[in-house]
């Protein structure tokens, strides 16, 4: 996407960023909503998006947080509003690509499997897409989301409470 | 889960520890069962558990081996009672982690994907889960299970056989 | 397969033979076919077989193509036959193995999953398998397939139009 790519990911870098992925999404499947805004620099974005609307360059997101605080909100939001038919969501990512970067700051895609369970159900597929995130190292030498977007392929989202993946 | 945490795993241990699963799922997947219980210690411990039951600390399960014995005996059992609709199944594994170990034994985790596949339908989801395993160096330097333990999502498995996975 | 397996691949060729397959998957996600044949060595064989076939050693394939020719010709025909439901097809694969090689070409092993989207319909999967190849190293050190076979599970493909995975 830029002149970063010239700047190749070591090989230790990318081992980090894969268990910065591992780590995101155990937490998520977890269920550990509360820690979910600990991976975002304060300064940050987060968006779900349908490939429709992202590859028409529409801004149009099916959720959008600008900050790490609206995260915090979003998650108090979610914990509050909990339906009870318990359900499970489990991730299954593939094809983490790190594009490059420049050493503190990397492009990277995966694809991204939700599937949902309900406990007495047959587990289904959510849904999928493709995230493209940037990654920073901060000042502490920890890797946190500047950006993620989630580029789902359908628009037809099974649920309309909307879990953060 | 301890402070075996505190050891962390080098890359070649990590890479090793990933192509032990690699081969384990393939053995599986190939429908190679007889295979099965050498991917194990002597004394180890299978258990295919569900999500709710695990997280209750309920010890019921729905499959449990206690020594590998009991796993070839478990082999036997299924391919002496296999039905014949022929069906596959495709393990897919996602977010590796290699938690902790003494240089000698290692907590794993990883999500895992079943896929069923009837010849003649399209294939579907079976049912989805973490793994939470041990695994060691043996006398001989083979990585083995001493412990897989898989958590099982739903409670309602579509298939009353159950294969390993 | 054969005596080739005597010579492990480095860890280095593992990664850029990694790196091959998140950028074949990605091409084909992102819908780019006319770079797909890239891919390929011009001298190649490209099928897609049912596992029943395959295991029964009979050749006939549910798609296949013996040159770099024939995939280009191929994206042409797809590109042509184009019905308007728009879908998405997005893949995820596992347990990607190399399985020995000369330090000039490897076998490699993975399973493919591979999700299908109606954009106003919430995704399914299409099919899974796996794929058996092999990857030369070309003259310029560039990775190419030589073969890609893939063994899809089901002969129950939801969709007459056979895309490339």
């Amino acid at each position: 996407m830029n002149a970063s790519r010239e700047n190749p990911p070591t090989a230790s870098h990318r081992e980090a960023i894969r268990a910065l992925y591992d780590a995101y999404f155990e937490t998520l499947d977890d269920g550990r909503l509360e820690e979910w805004p600990e991976f975002f620099a304060d300064e940050c974005r987060y968006r779900i998006i349908t490939r429709e609307n992202y590859e028409a360059a529409q801004g149009l997101c099916i959720m959008q947080a600008d900050s790490k605080g609206m995260l915090t909100d979003r998650v108090r939001a979610i914990l509050k509003t909990q339906v009870y038919a318990p359900r499970y969501y489990r991730r299954f990512y593939s094809g983490l690509r790190v594009l490059g970067g420049t050493g503190k700051e990397w492009e990277v895609r995966q694809n991204v499997l939700i599937v949902q369970t309900l406990i007495d159900k047959p587990s289904e597929i959510l849904g999928c897409g493709v995230g493209r995130d940037r990654v920073v190292s901060n000042a502490s030498g920890e890797l946190k989301f500047v950006d993620r977007t989630l580029v789902f392929d359908t628009e037809m989202i099974r649920n309309s409470l909307i879990y953060p993946a």
